[in-house]
């Protein structure tokens, strides 16, 4: 049997078709943002499942189902609501929307980072770990928490949104309508943030940066870093020093062991760790001090969120 | 069978005989502060036990054992490590020294905030709640946080030290040796500071309650507030502001359905909880909204910590 898994990111979709055992048999991809509304979303996502299926030539009666992982994904209620950096806004019922294209299917949907922390508990680093968070530095800044071995989705299926914990009362404006929130400033848009204002800062003109996709020019800014670029490096400071802060304080609410990230930025290596080893360090409760460990995920990217939203089905 | 609950504070450690059923039979006090080190504090308590029990005319056969409640109380190991709030400080094994004057005994140890929460599952309000966090405002702030139906404790046995996130870097100095954590502005104590704050900016001198003791105080400005004193009423103002952010930041990691105060604070009754409720709505993240009640907890001051405690033994 083989299971569609889907990532769904701010910029683009991804999926693939999971045999039973973690492999992924092939996989495509499509441009979120290009998407209409959640309909046109809707029926891209079925027109590319079915693509996928017929492509790997196998029946469609061989497939179990589809996993979703989705930003603001509501795993009770198979819905995404309020993603800020989704085109489709409000409360989208996306599992039976994709129910009417296959009806016969099992299908379940969660938020992204959950899907991240479930395909690390199953395939990744954290098989013999319980207590553990997983955070995905993407578009936006997610989370997956496992206490004592479960996934943690809350009274309402929507725990684990860390990029949404304030850390600067009236900062930077968020996609959810608030401001000052994580993901403002530890995320590949943050990063492009903090570099732009450095820039303006020094210039006192704006930079072009912002005619580039975001997730470029995160990696731009990372390569100015190696170049040695003394704002770039500032900005990797700065981000990490924010990011530090706040994992140390998620410490101190369900005590994980292990603390792994994953994402585009992480791609940046000891450009990221080092300083954010620091400023974890430097933050820590002494309680906690030598017993927490900040690991990149054993995931390869972009397969991970896929085996990950699989892993719902299993 | 008998249980002796005992709640550890920074004044002061409460002690009661509890009746299968959850009746406090008897109860006694002392002062915490007063006693010199770790080994002074294990006979002082020996002997309140043993006095307790006697004063009950049982026979310490018909003693079960002992639940405490302790401010940095490590379930797990028996210990406390490193109070910020109390006189003796590192590592105490209080589990051990205990079995030394009772070795027939079952003696147990949790956070005195997770022994809050055991006592508002068992006994209070949360009896049909499976998500849950209690946060009790005293000389510190604790928490005590029910993930699906069971406490959190992590994977060390510290979970659950909200009063120990950082919301001010570089803020008011805290007793665990780092700057800005919240228990330095939304405590007892904190509300103090506030207090002194405002009006040494408004006078330009030191006020004396410093002098005073801080439950006290904290009651004193209460009062004042309660009077129209503006500088006090200021003061809870900020103070709720502050608590009430950082419980939306605590609804986004394990989305729990109700926040139960606890404590000296919640006295002060629509003084807190008005701008409280307030502040909490203006940063709930939207997916949020709606979903999660604050609520003074439904369990009478003092014995709630004790029936907590003594419901470590169930």
């Amino acid at each position: 049997m083989y299971t569609v898994g889907v990532d769904i990111g701010g910029t683009t979709t991804k999926l693939g078709l999971v045999e039973e055992g973690g492999r992924v048999l092939s996989s495509s991809a499509f441009n979120t943002a290009d998407q209409a509304d959640a309909q046109a979303f809707a029926a891209t996502l079925a027109f590319q499942v079915r693509r996928l299926v017929a492509g790997a030539e196998i029946a469609q009666a061989a497939v179990k189902g589809i996993g979703i992982g989705a930003p603001n994904g509501n795993f009770h209620k198979g819905t995404i609501e309020y993603p800020p950096n989704l085109s489709f806004k409000g409360i989208t019922p996306l599992v039976a929307m994709m129910k009417a294209y296959f009806p016969s299917w099992e299908i379940r949907l969660t938020n992204d980072a959950n899907a991240a922390a479930l395909g690390e508990k199953v395939y990744g680093k954290a098989k013999d770990v319980d207590d553990f968070i997983v955070i995905t530095l993407g578009t936006g800044l997610g989370s997956g928490i496992y206490v004592e071995g479960r996934l943690v989705y809350g009274h309402d299926g929507f725990a684990g949104e860390l990029g949404h914990v304030i850390v600067e009362p009236g900062g930077r404006a968020c996609g959810c309508g608030r401001q000052g929130c994580l993901e403002t400033y530890a995320s590949a848009t943050g990063l492009v943030r903090t570099y732009q204002e450095l820039v303006e800062k020094q210039t006192g003109i704006s930079g072009d940066l912002s005619q580039e996709p975001e997730e470029h020019t995160a990696r731009g800014i990372a390569e100015a870093a190696e170049r040695g670029d003394s704002l770039a490096l500032e900005t990797f400071l700065l981000t990490a020093t924010r990011l530090g802060l706040a994992l140390a304080n998620a410490v101190a609410v369900t005590s994980p062991r292990v603390i792994y990230l994953f994402g585009g930025l992480t791609a940046a290596g000891e450009l990221l760790m080092a300083p954010l080893q620091e400023a974890f360090d430097a933050h820590l409760l002494n309680v906690y001090q030598g017993k927490v460990r900040l690991e990149i995920s054993g995931l390869p990217g972009s397969e991970a969120a896929i085996l990950g939203a699989a892993a719902l089905l299993d």
